[in-house]
């Protein structure tokens, strides 16, 4: 058995589905274009807590409840959680869904975590060791700014290439053929749209500093990524009702189309980011756009799966992007590399 | 196709080989008891570079490398490697790795991630995913006190229930049953050893607060891994001829024996811990003993592997134990939850 497709890709013999997804997100986000779709939205952005490591915590554990609930099952019913954020050792997964008890596998992927748990989570259930897993990410404005740039009372100033870290976090619950086919028969719903092919990516890095200027650091990692998909499944971006990258804010949407159009491929009528959606740029000030884990993972849930439920699309090409630095590789002068991983996402 | 063993754990219906793999240390693991067996032993600390980052991201690369070239294979015949580290947002490997353009996902599992990175290469080959993958980790002495203690230049006190980071990475080539036979018909030799059966642990926190007790802290994680893995695959303490941890350490060993002993278990017999064989604590003035996602990497490439090709040892159940903090979260008063992953490694 050979669910190989090159070196790079994955396409499963039989469709995973996303049974469901929740998303939990903060006030910022809350108010912008996308707010009434969101399964939970805080009253500020603490929820509760008293640190904003705890607040992201919080999140988590919010956006997996709520998945779950939706979904009609209890935390037994699944097998492994892939689990990740962009602070120093997971925390916000550590601290945030340790109450489950739900055997974990924590994944780091900086902005492009969502895409790898959907990617691993897709092939432990298409390789047959799980029936159900649950796949969720995280970020919130304030852990991130204090953890890669200055803690919120310096005030500092930010370019217009910035993005704006979304505070949020989005969970996916993901089954096979069979458990799906049980929980329609059981009045428990029908998936929200299934996953048919994967294209993890590599480290790409040419050499750029600017960690202000994310979209830029990572937008040649979405570019490899999307031209070693398109190779991989002989497809083209019209194959595609949308090619959706995770946060690469308005100066790193210009730079893929123009990388791409330079290897051939013109996307410009099929790109999307998520971080251009999640705000209205010009009243709430974010600059180039959203950021974050987040930032894809409450997009998917509550916007782009919508979208697919309601046939408005019948497939997208599903890409979070990472910016690969820490704040000790920033001042020690390092450069900024970019991964991105491609999950194809069909309507059911 | 089931390949699920319960709800945590797995058993691939055909054996995953770990094909070759290689370890890199330092000068501290080089003077240790398992010196000599090291395939690579370094100068001084800083293999070269002019930040401890920076050469515990070259032991991941030479780690790599070596493996790949005892393997007799090159960058390209590997789908995907599975690398993670101890630093924030994992910066050892960000720039270890890139060189070598082999599609990432990246693991966090803290000092477990080895264990974890060893799972998620089985799944992917055991799964169809996959004909070779690569598995690595690292840590550093000096990159992670500083990451989670103090500057080393304060010359701080350390309690004996402290460990010291192993200095030192890793890297397994992981390959199916199919480029095994391939491997052996090419002269390009045999297996090391194959991979049985895997249960994925818990987020386990007994509250514990002291970072310079980390055995304790992950103590209960490793025995409720231990106790699931039991259950999971109808096994008692003596079906292995050793039950490995990554880094208890004397401190926690001794927790982990009394605890599977109220539990009804006595692993007494069989138990051994990484932290413990790699330094001479006496004489290295080590403490408890050794850790770090290092730790249980360059002890099972250089020694547990030897001693299963070796035939002294038959079936052993190899579980690197993690403590999911960062210098955060120890700041703001949070516990140090523990993780631990099993792996059952068998001779060929």
């Amino acid at each position: 058995m050979s669910q190989s497709l090159g070196k790079a890709s994955v396409r499963p013999e039989k469709p995973v589905y996303i049974l469901n997804s929740a998303s939990a997100v903060g006030t910022k986000e809350g108010e912008g274009p996308l707010g009434l779709l969101f399964d939970k939205v805080g009253e500020d952005d603490m929820f509760g807590c008293s640190t904003w490591e705890e607040a992201e915590s919080t999140l988590q554990k919010d956006a997996v409840g709520l998945a779950l609930e939706k979904a009609g099952l209890s935390q037994e019913d699944i097998s492994f959680i892939f689990a990740g954020d962009l602070l120093g050792q997971s925390i916000a997964t550590s601290f945030g869904i340790s109450s489950y008890q739900i055997p974990l596998l924590g994944v780091y992927g900086a902005c492009s975590t969502c895409g790898e748990s959907l990617a691993l989570g897709t092939m432990s259930i298409a390789g047959g060791f799980a029936d159900r897993v649950v796949c969720v990410t995280s970020s919130h404005f304030a852990s991130a700014e204090k953890e890669f740039r200055f803690p919120l009372e310096y005030g500092n100033q930010r370019p217009l290439s910035a993005t704006w870290t979304v505070t949020g976090s989005g969970a996916f619950v993901l089954g096979s053929e069979e458990v799906m086919a049980e929980s329609k028969s059981s009045g428990k719903g029908s998936p929200r749209a299934r996953i048919t092919g994967i294209t993890v990516g590599k480290i790409v890095d040419y050499g750029l500093k600017d960690s202000m200027n994310m979209g830029a650091c990572m937008a040649p990692a979405a570019a490899s990524t999307l031209e070693q998909h398109f190779i991989d499944f002989d497809s083209q971006p019209n194959c595609y009702d949308k090619i959706i990258t995770g946060d690469l804010g308005k100066v790193g949407q210009k730079v893929l189309i123009d990388l791409m159009n330079e290897k051939g491929y013109d996307i410009s009528a099929q790109h999307m980011d998520c971080g251009i959606e999640i705000y209205d740029g010009d009243s709430q000030d974010t600059h180039s756009g959203g950021s974050g884990c987040g930032c894809s993972a409450v997009t998917l849930s509550a916007y782009i799966l919508k979208q697919l439920e309601e046939h408005n699309w019948k497939k997208v090409l599903f890409m979070p992007t990472g910016a690969l630095l820490s704040k000790t590789s920033f001042n020690e002068g390092k450069s900024v590399p970019g991964i991105a991983h491609g999950i194809v996402i069909e309507c059911v």
